[in-house]
């Protein structure tokens, strides 16, 4: 039903159009008559500087993007970004997560969720040359391990200064790589969350979707020692100190004003190969959709509603669900796009320029095909690989993988070690392995792994992996029943779920484990070799890949560069700039989804069940039009959510959205429907983020939750 | 999610607003000049003149309208209104209705299927002192059946011309009687449908929704015999020649444009009192909703899908639907309009009228308060009713009721006997004795009636009517199991399912069916008198509400005179004219129905699974932009079907949808989800109608169906 055929000027340009591209912050200033033009009064010079305002006051909080909006380190996101927090602090009797929460004083702040943190982002510096040093005759896995061992030996230098933590990014498939330097602010509290019945008005219905009357928003404060370096949380700690933060706007955008993002977009897939394409659309996502509502299923009819397990799983059912709505969107917008075709031609214009001049064609004639070889090698056995990487699903299964892994990694030297199990990951791996308990329950667990497994064995032999058969007693034949009654032993025997026998394990020897009865450790002993040469092959191709496609994206680059047109990089988790316009659009023929929702749509909506349960002062606030200051008359009400075409994706949540000055006009906190498939290639007709508009944000916290501390704190601009 | 909420103007105003009003033909004169400032180019008198253009092209088909189109009588309505013309010509072999049907030449023309009229009003004569002619003294039965007597002769002497129809309507509840006087054309061929995949498009899914892309006309001609009288069908007889026909406009409407309808609508319920609507909206759209859903539920589950029974009861299924449907939408939209409480407050606003007068006062003080205990007497033992009344939907049931009520009718003199029974009522009783076979499975009706009577026997003994009991062994305690088998033995006995034995019974006596041993028969005549007394209340009710409701409405006429504001009539299935404007609307807060819909989004919806499987050859002329002659410029594209303000309800289907020089722009066909609730008060910010645009069926006519002879016929204007 949606528009994707009508669009003329489909996704799939390698060179940015419209409003799309993903910016690093250093491209901007080569745009700055573009920005101008578009709506941007603040120099662009301005914004490639990351210690300067305004790019200082935006954050990350690992996963989710934030912002300072006071100088006393008080920080907005999103509701959902924040839930773990509120969460971790609810209980039965004092329900935060239910009724929402304000801390009166700074005392009266909460610790936000154990692991939680602030990163200000200090430098980016250009490392492709560090990086790629003396790796030009490798290929394969010497170069994929080449690679790694400089960016572990760049992040293991930079991380030399205290309280801080490096990483380096690939951009273009390893074009170029970037060394990124942030502060770690390692004491995060709580300050302020509305009610969930405002702050995820219309839960996972509305996820995705337009009209929505989300107040998706929430307030954390960052904490410092006393002499402003991270610390642990102390009672002794002091609010941090930006060096800069936004303004709110109290008079917001109105529709087609200039927009931008500042934050960290997780990932696109913006210049994959037409085969890839067809790949991930007719064999990956269906395959993965499947899998993913079987799992639901199984969850479902095995934890039956009500019961404790259900509890623990609600959040993986989310997950899953969350993804597989996902994925029934990119197969459904696919159905009715030529994205194939068009990438197709975008591939054919390519070669055709490459072929036209012969340097040209020296230095990329053969790289696409060779590319597209390398594509082919990586789908050889997929059907295997997606079953095996969905075992994962069994926390029993990947928990003994994990702890095994971890014994053979620590006989290494740390910086040898596989990333994820060197020291500097040690505090992430405890908790992982301590919070196993809460979201885990054998009987769920062993009947997921009996479907996955029964999967796996219906593969043709050559498919399958004969330690793992041997593991599980699979043969030509597979019997299901005799199946069922091994893992009710194994789940009978195993110790893994008990939190201590966990912790003791990362301690152990490698000959500790292969001594080992617990039958999950022994599966992940007998399979542990035919697993890391899997695993090796897969870096092997990988290093190949990493070889490859930045000679591909370096073609595009150049060929786009002729046009005069910049090339934005796939996001990849870090800081991008990204700038719009507030725009509505059309779901389907007939229908227009205007670009601000109002306080009315609230009532309409309303049926006082969750997750359409507004509270019931802001329903009567509401009834009897009490906009106050937020009044907005060209919507006779006030704004609730906004659209606007910034080019945004998952990662992307809690941004800071601003305008021309830089203050912040809404927060970022979904995209619509039809943009989901956007990961794939920006739509200018359908592709729209979706915004809580700072003067909902203003009046529920004037009227309804009376957080005039915070309204004092902050700098509200007209 | 609806907007019901926010509209200030809500539906319950006495007096016409905005769009509003179902006029009465002779009414429009006094609106002339309002009428010519909305956008009305022809003259208002004009169209008050029945035998003048252009009132005299428009007709009904009985539950349908329609239009001539062409001097040689060709007919335009809606496919849904040809719909069982067009199946009864198809076989398996001939699939007319799902591939269409084009009578190249008159004599390639398809007889409709029985029964099928064209109805052209000729005379609309005002009536009221001859219907209420001494009847000043009477009161409930006696009144009822004095108005009943009268309106049988004013009948009985129009039909005496041959090849006429006549009936008399009551207008505002008894206030006004006027005798309509309709040709009768009993020749009625189909001449051209398009494909069920055009004039179908979206089927039960897209019903009463919007966006939508349905084709919904067909075309029929009217047939005279040679002397240009009503005849039966015969091969010589000829085309009707009307005395006007519509010209049909390619050039169309755009927003805003003036439209008008002229057509037969059903039933309104603009006008009754705060206690009406609350019963209605709280107590029998709930129960009928719940009644429906099982009795659904029991046919699904009784006539398993791609049985035999099945396709017997799927239009019993889609009526049962379509309506629990329509219930729900009304209860929706009344849980979140302030409906009652405005109603309310508008009898607060007439009573204080009232009172401020002293004559008013003694002409109208005691009204509100009679017709309310009236009202509320009509609501006693309404559980009851309701049970008995869908009992209908027991065919064995109705059918033995209607047979015995048909022998004692048949004692009395023609025109004294119940209407529906009289020699005039035959061919149509007859033709519905004859085709009960195709809508009948004996397990299917036994187990309907088994959950109704399972619910009649639930209710307390005072509801309940004892030879009803009796017939059906009720006692203070019901065994279902014994029931059940008194049931079994019921279908396994009655002859009643056999046509022929239909038929005989309806030329016997009473004494003849007191004496027959079959199980129905017998229930008929067990329960007769008691159901005798039940319909006399009635009628003593209904006579009472015939003395006090018209002078409750012509309270509220000379309360809207008084502001000078015109009243309409509740629709009654007579012919009337509504004014409108091509219009959008908002169905949800953030949301615009714009008010066209393009070719693409037939492309956009298709999945090539009924209801959405365009022909092959549309979709390959809208993916190549054929717009030919009907392509417009601000759409980029040809107007499928469009919305307008006009207020209309279920039986102005196929309505001409006119512009303001009475050509026709486009087939009303529909109502918007939210109009639903219109019945009960015009809502001008929702209540829309929907049209088929005469651009569209011109394109699919001359670019998909070649319809070149009929594009021909018809005068096509610009």
């Amino acid at each position: 039903m949606k528009k994707w055929l009508l669009t003329a000027a489909i996704a799939t340009s390698f060179g940015a159009i419209a409003d799309e591209g993903m910016w690093q912050p250093h491209q901007l200033p080569a745009m700055a008559d573009e920005l101008k033009a578009k709506g941007l009064e603040i120099d662009a010079n301005s914004i490639s500087k990351l210690t300067e305002f305004p790019m200082n006051a935006v954050i990350s909080l690992g996963g989710c993007t934030a912002s300072f909006v006071s100088p006393k380190g008080l920080v907005v996101t999103n509701h959902h970004c924040a839930y773990g927090s509120i969460q971790y602090n609810s209980t039965p009797e004092n329900n935060l997560l239910r009724d929402g929460f304000l801390a009166k004083t700074f005392s009266d702040e909460l610790p936000a969720t154990p692991g939680s943190r602030v990163y200000v982002t200090e430098s980016v510096v250009d490392v492709t040359d560090k990086v790629k040093n003396g790796l030009d005759g490798a290929t394969g896995n010497a170069f994929y391990k080449g690679i790694e061992q400089q960016e572990k030996s760049l992040v293991a230098e930079c991380e030399k200064e205290d309280g801080y933590r490096c990483k380096v990014y690939s951009f273009h498939g390893g074009l170029e790589y970037y060394l990124v330097k942030q502060l770690e602010i390692r004491d995060v509290r709580l300050t302020y969350t509305p009610a969930l019945s405002v702050g995820k008005y219309g839960g996972d219905v509305d996820n995705w979707m337009w009209p929505r009357h989300t107040g998706d928003y929430a307030f954390y404060r960052a904490y410092v020692s006393k002499d402003g370096k991270p610390a642990d949380y102390s009672e002794d700690n002091v609010p941090y100190e930006p060096k800069s933060f936004l303004k709110v706007s109290a008079k917001g955008v109105s529709e087609g004003d200039f927009v931008m993002v500042a934050g960290y977009p997780g990932r696109t897939n913006r210049y994959r190969t037409a085969n890839e394409v067809e790949n991930q659309f007719e064999w990956a996502y269906p395959e993965g959709k499947i899998l993913r509502e079987r799992i639901i299923e199984i969850i479902k009819d095995t934890a039956p509603e009500g019961s404790d397990e259900r509890i623990k799983y609600e959040s993986s059912i989310a997950g899953l669900a969350n993804y597989a709505k996902n994925f029934t969107s990119m197969i459904e917008f696919y159905g009715k796009s030529t994205m194939l075709d068009d990438r197709k031609g975008l591939e054919q214009d390519l070669a055709n320029w490459i072929k036209a001049d012969s340097k040209r064609k020296q230095q990329y004639g053969k790289v696409l095909a060779e590319l597209d070889k390398l594509i082919a090698k990586g789908q050889q056995g997929q059907e295997r690989d997606l079953l095996l990487s969905y075992m994962g699903y069994s926390t029993m299964m990947s928990t003994a993988n994990r702890l095994y892994r971890l014994a053979n990694e620590k006989a290494l030297p740390d910086m040898q070690r596989e990333p994820g199990y060197q020291d500097r990951d040690m505090t992430r791996f405890t908790s992982g392995m301590e919070r196993i308990e809460r979201r885990y329950a054998a009987s769920v667990d062993k009947a997921i792994l009996a479907d996955l497994i029964s999967r796996y064995a219906a593969l043709p032999k050559d498919q399958r992996l004969p330690a793992f058969d041997k593991a599980f007693g699979i043969g030509n034949k597979f019997d299901m029943a005799k199946f069922n009654k091994t893992l009710d032993k194994m789940y009978a025997n195993t110790k893994l779920s008990d939190k201590d026998t966990r912790l003791a394990w990362m301690d152990k020897s490698v000959a500790e484990f292969k001594k080992s009865k617990d039958p999950f450790i022994q599966y992940a002993v007998a399979t542990y070799d035919e697993r890391m040469k899997r695993e090796k092959a897969e870096k092997q191709l990988a290093g190949d890949l990493m070889k490859v496609r930045p000679q591909y994206m370096d073609a595009i680059i150049a060929y786009n560069r002729e046009q005069g047109k910049p090339v934005y990089a796939d996001a990849n988790s870090s800081l991008r700039v990204t700038v719009g316009h507030v725009k509505g659009y059309s779901p389907e023929d007939g229908l227009k989804a205007v670009p601000f929702t109002r306080l009315e749509g609230i009532l309409a909506k309303d049926t006082g069940v969750e997750p359409f349960n507004a509270p019931e002062k802001q329903l009567e606030l509401i009834a009897n039009k009490q906009y106050g200051d937020y009044y907005v008359k060209s919507l006779d009400s006030v704004p609730v959510n906004f659209l606007s075409t910034l080019d945004t994706t998952g990662g992307n949540s809690g941004s800071p959205t601003l305008n021309g000055r830089a203050e912040l006009v809404g927060l970022l906190f979904d995209g619509v429907y039809e943009s989901i498939i956007g990961d794939w290639g920006y739509d200018p007709q359908t592709n729209r983020s979706i915004q809580v508009d700072s003067r909902y944000m203003l009046w529920v916290m004037k009227y309804l939750d009376n957080a005039d501390n915070l309204l004092e704190e902050m700098e509200i601009v007209d």
